[in-house]
């Protein structure tokens, strides 16, 4: 076997639509596929390239709906078209890992894979690499491995890991007890100040035999499904296997299948991540990351001209239109050609309820 | 000579960009032109419909600018063409009341003309003919007579009217001792406390010859050039005269050409109106005049699909986006296809620095 790095390959599952970035985000266009940092590039393709110092381009699978095929394959133009998985439907988390996992698997036997939402924001890429490859070296030994993201405040808006012992000859790697769910702010401030609790990111390192393995035992009819499209992947039957299975495959995130019943049994590590993180889940989280600490300031995404007086909070701009906003703090303001959205920081997680009533009222057009 | 009301001829000026109404109101469609109060008709509409109480169609006289002519046509189908006069460019209300004065003088000797904003709003219209009627009665003993609207609250956003000694026969009206600037607030107090001060809507119903006659006293030039324009405008050599004078007619406001001087030469009379009056200046006027006391609702002007969730204030559509506001109390927002502007109640009167900004920094399209 060569070395773990040498057998390492990144996977992106680009999904999830981001209900709360709404009328920004939308079914078609979900919120991978957004510039929402204002760095130029959208966040797949910052992930992309933060992938690139882990993975050669040859060496990096994106997992996404059919309907993004040609945004994705437009967005990353080293990306191998056989490295592209396209589902048929949404099938939630587990699939989409578990498939990248025995596609690889079968391919090249005892590939680690590392699974990396599309759709977060990694600050200090040198750490996040650090970290990484600590991660593959402790997955080589048998281990999924996950990365714990150091709190920085006690949130309520993330799944928690709880940090056991040390694991011999790992610089920074220990084991995990259990992954607990979102808290309550009691809870979360507990977990923070006993300076044994990570933020669960929802990145796995593992070699892809073993989380099959753990799938197998915890899922044994969805594993049987995932293996048997793999098998007819890079074949003939590709897409009459889909046709067949794709359909009556279980929704179930890989938290719940493999990661909690593998922590159980031992099986899990994690590295902490000394890294800035974000995974903006909703406008409040965009105008944070943009803010940067500096408060008072609108920031504008977008190339909207834009006339502010006494106003701070965050602009998103996809139209071609002038934007004059007087005297609001803390504003959101997100206008796109077809739907306007203006809420406040303090309710931009109340945005998916909008959709949720947009859903309700039959205007599933504007979602 | 006829009765007083049968020598009536009511004109209206319409001009005013409504710059506080920025970016519905626009040079080339200004507040007139739109439906502020959701009667489903423009305020100049409204206007045309509650002076067909006092006169006949064909002796009512728009004058407006050359840019309106089609606008003002379309809207006011049963206009007169021969009483619609266009200015070749804006040169303020004593060029626009005098000239139709001298035109209609010309025409029939002995008229007394009522000048009427085309951008107020007046809720009770019998009420308001009862009170003009009286003013023309008043009119034709003699004098110019301005209709004052018995104030409500201390407002610092009109002009005052300070009343005299009752007029001898009529039923109401009392002479004007001066007019007074618009007021600080402790002065607007101390005006609505004493009873003797009424708001200045800007009407006047005077016989035209007595009001040619005080232009004539205060703004000889002015008056010269406007009798000029007159005699020519019903002949062939109106676009003659028009191009040699319009270009330098003195810019005043009639309140300053007529009013004062002829206060202060005892010549002027009020009647008060008992009615509702609102000049809509800016959008907290018009989300006033739609909540029409309710609170905590959201107003909405035009043809919008909205989502509003613990919002109040005023929402005013000129497109066809969906609109989702969530979280915000006053607000105003205005959604047209080229500019949004977003602002509170608080600030509604900033919106014209905004527009201000707008011209100084070359947006003037936009205006």
């Amino acid at each position: 076997m060569t070395s773990p790095i040498n057998r390492f390959f990144s996977v992106i599952p680009a999904g999830g639509i981001g209900s709360r970035l709404w009328p920004l985000s939308r079914a078609s266009q979900p919120k991978f596929l957004h510039d929402l940092t204002g760095s130029g590039q959208t966040l797949l393709e910052d992930t992309w390239d933060r992938l690139r110092g882990l993975s050669s381009a040859d060496r990096i699978m994106v997992v996404t709906g059919n309907v993004h095929e040609t945004a994705v394959m437009q967005q990353l133009e080293d990306l191998d078209p056989k490295n592209l998985v396209l589902e048929k439907s949404p099938k939630d988390s587990t699939a989409a890992i578990a498939l990248a996992a025995a596609i690889l698997e079968k391919r090249e036997p005892g590939v680690i894979i590392g699974s990396f939402a599309a759709d977060h924001v990694i600050v200090e890429t040198a750490a996040f690499h650090r970290v990484v490859r600590e991660a593959v070296e402790v997955a080589a030994t048998g281990k999924i491995v996950t990365i714990g993201i150091e709190p920085t405040e006690p949130s309520v808006g993330f799944g928690y890991i709880k940090m056991g012992e040390p694991i011999e000859g790992a610089p920074t790697a220990k084991s995990v007890l259990k992954f607990v769910e979102k808290p309550n702010i009691e809870k979360a401030k507990r977990y923070v100040e006993s300076g044994n609790y990570l933020w669960n990111a929802g990145m796995f390192i593992a070699p892809a035999a073993l989380l099959l393995e753990q799938l197998a035992k915890s899922e044994p009819e969805l594993h049987a499904a995932i293996l048997e499209i793999a098998e007819a992947w890079d074949g003939p039957q590709r897409n009459a296997v889909i046709e067949k299975i794709w359909g009556n495959l279980k929704k179930v995130a890989i938290d719940y299948s493999v990661a909690e019943p593998a922590a159980a049994a031992g099986l899990v590590a994690c590295v902490p991540g000394n890294f800035t993180w974000h995974d903006v889940g909703d406008f409040a989280a965009i105008a944070e990351l943009q803010s940067q600490g500096r408060s008072g300031n609108l920031a504008v995404l977008g190339d909207a001209k834009v006339l502010a007086d006494h106003t701070s909070g965050i602009l998103v701009s996809e139209s071609n239109r002038l934007v004059a906003l007087i005297g609001l703090q803390d504003i959101i303001v997100v206008d796109t050609p077809d739907a306007l959205l203006v809420t406040t920081k303090e309710h931009a997680q109340r945005v998916k309820s909008l959709v949720d009533a947009l859903k309700a009222t039959g205007h599933s057009d504007l979602l």
